[in-house]
């Protein structure tokens, strides 16, 4: 396109983006050239995945840049942390309506924040003009053969939730003005929108034990149904298994439902083999690592909710952005 | 965000793009699960980088479908040739105001066919709902310490330009309506527009023969002067030496002009010690290769077009997109 001179937008990837997140010996050559050069670990596999953010349609216009910027990654690493994999690296391509230094700053901080905590370097970039969207891509590890994918699950394996789904659910009702709550269960749930944790550790520790896995993000029955389809069976929840928060649980009376459907848990769903249940309790003592048991794989297709007994009628086709 | 059931987004990733470009051995899992799993060579490092096309900004509004696939990869191949990688693997994250089926196969088939021309297999995306816009990230290789970058030139190394120079540039005056053109000239300009080719063999048969190498999007004066910059000196481009195509200097008397500061060419300028450009002629035949030199690095930092001795007055910023 036409050239029109003025404040570069490579000064604003450098200032901001050029030393982002942790400093890791196997970045060759970082932000600054053409591409990244980096330095794969020997005999090992990479995992890569991509995820955009767009204001207005994953996170509300005017949300705080701190929590875009963690979320923009976070996504991500918990696509890494669905396939059992450690990061390493990631790129960053921010598409703005205009520059604003207090906005770079603090979206910086939230991403360069979050990828200091699980040793991931931002080694790339690109900064374009546009409507607000956030795409980053993030690249790690797994010993060969090791991924965790969807679909490995078989009828008869225990189906497992981490964290407390439905709560970012609630966070985001809370942010749009949509739910009211008490401050000590607003600050909590709208926190778990805001600054989701990808279960990276847990996932690394699933390696070996789970048969499938996949990242919670378009609603618990949605997602627990794609893994139950990609490994050929169907899934049942029972309700009365779900972990729901105590501050879920203050705010809202439709606590179970949003669980089931409410998107943007970012945590990990997935299925173990009846046998290997006892390794994973002893591997990952569910008090201390936050995951529940909540339903089966099944040999019947679909994903239904349970509660007594009956089939809880809740639509379960997760968020999708074309509905 | 709140569920809403409708056409998933994700059944539209697996309909275009589940097996898109050149099948490859080394994809251990593909599109549609969490993230790909890829099997680096061994020894050999990782290059990576990210470019983002936006509507009205990278493209004109309406542009063929078929051209925007082809050039959101081609920018990013682009980068990995200024790098002397050979590529491997790519993800898309595609932002889309609605679903067209029409619009989503051409966008598909331009990607896809550069993808196959060049041995790359698409390996992971997203789709979002949102205006317009096209991230994609990829993924080459180079032998380790091999990677060429902008910061190894030196004064008095040569200064090359690969293909023509400005003819995207009047290719998207001629798309816009901004310029005018005879049926011949129009044509093969659009074409260099809407369907640059990224020039991999090229960097790849540069590598121990080049100094320093950058991607040439942002217009050739400008993007020397910031390989010269990298490599902290000067850069002084012989307007005389430019390779302007005949079609080009038929088409407007600004040729030279559109040639040192227009955007969008994808071609490789690069610098070459003195010692080593009879290797270089040798190992790449210019009008085998389609390369040309045109000026010299020099002591003195900026970047300087000259004809006949007397320094030419352009702006030699390049696109900025914040400008």
């Amino acid at each position: 396109m036409p050239a029109a001179p003025g404040r570069s937008e490579f000064g604003l990837i450098g200032r901001y983006f050029s030393a982002l997140g942790a400093r890791r010996e196997d970045v060759a050559l970082g932000v600054g050239d053409d591409a990244a050069v980096l330095v794969p670990p020997a005999g090992e596999q990479l995992v890569a995945c991509i995820d955009t953010l767009v204001e207005g349609v994953h996170f509300p216009r005017g949300c705080e840049p701190r929590s875009v910027g963690h979320r923009a990654l976070a996504v991500n690493l918990s696509d890494l942390a669905a396939m059992g994999a450690r990061p390493a690296w990631a790129l960053l391509a921010l598409t703005l309506p205009a520059v604003d230094e207090s906005w770079l700053e603090r979206f910086a901080a939230g991403l360069g924040e979050l990828a200091r905590e699980h040793g991931v370097a931002l080694v790339g970039g690109d900064t374009t003009a546009g409507p607000l969207c956030i795409t980053v891509q993030a690249l790690g590890f797994v010993p060969a053969g090791a991924a965790l994918t969807r679909t490995g699950g078989r009828p008869g394996d225990a189906v497992f939730v981490s964290g407390t789904p439905g709560d970012a659910a609630a966070g985001l009702l809370l942010e749009q003005g949509r739910l009211k709550a008490d401050e000590a269960e607003n600050d909590a749930l709208r926190q778990r929108f805001l600054y989701p944790a990808p279960r990276l550790a847990l996932g690394q520790r699933l390696r070996g034990l789970a048969s499938a896995c996949i990242d919670v993000s378009d609603g618990l029955l949605a997602d627990c149904g794609k893994l139950a389809a990609a490994s050929g069976c169907g899934v049942v929840i029972d309700c009365e298994a779900l972990p729901l928060s105590a501050a879920l649980r203050t705010a809202t009376p439709e606590a179970a439902t949003l669980a089931l459907t409410g998107g943007d848990d970012y945590e990990l769903a997935f299925a173990v083999p009846q046998s290997r249940v006892p390794a994973l309790l002893a591997a990952a003592p569910p008090a201390r690592w936050g995951y529940q048991r909540i339903g089966e794989l099944v040999h019947e297709p679909g994903a239904v909710a349970r509660r007594a007994g009956a089939v809880l009628p809740v639509a379960s086709a997760g968020y999708d952005h074309f509905g």
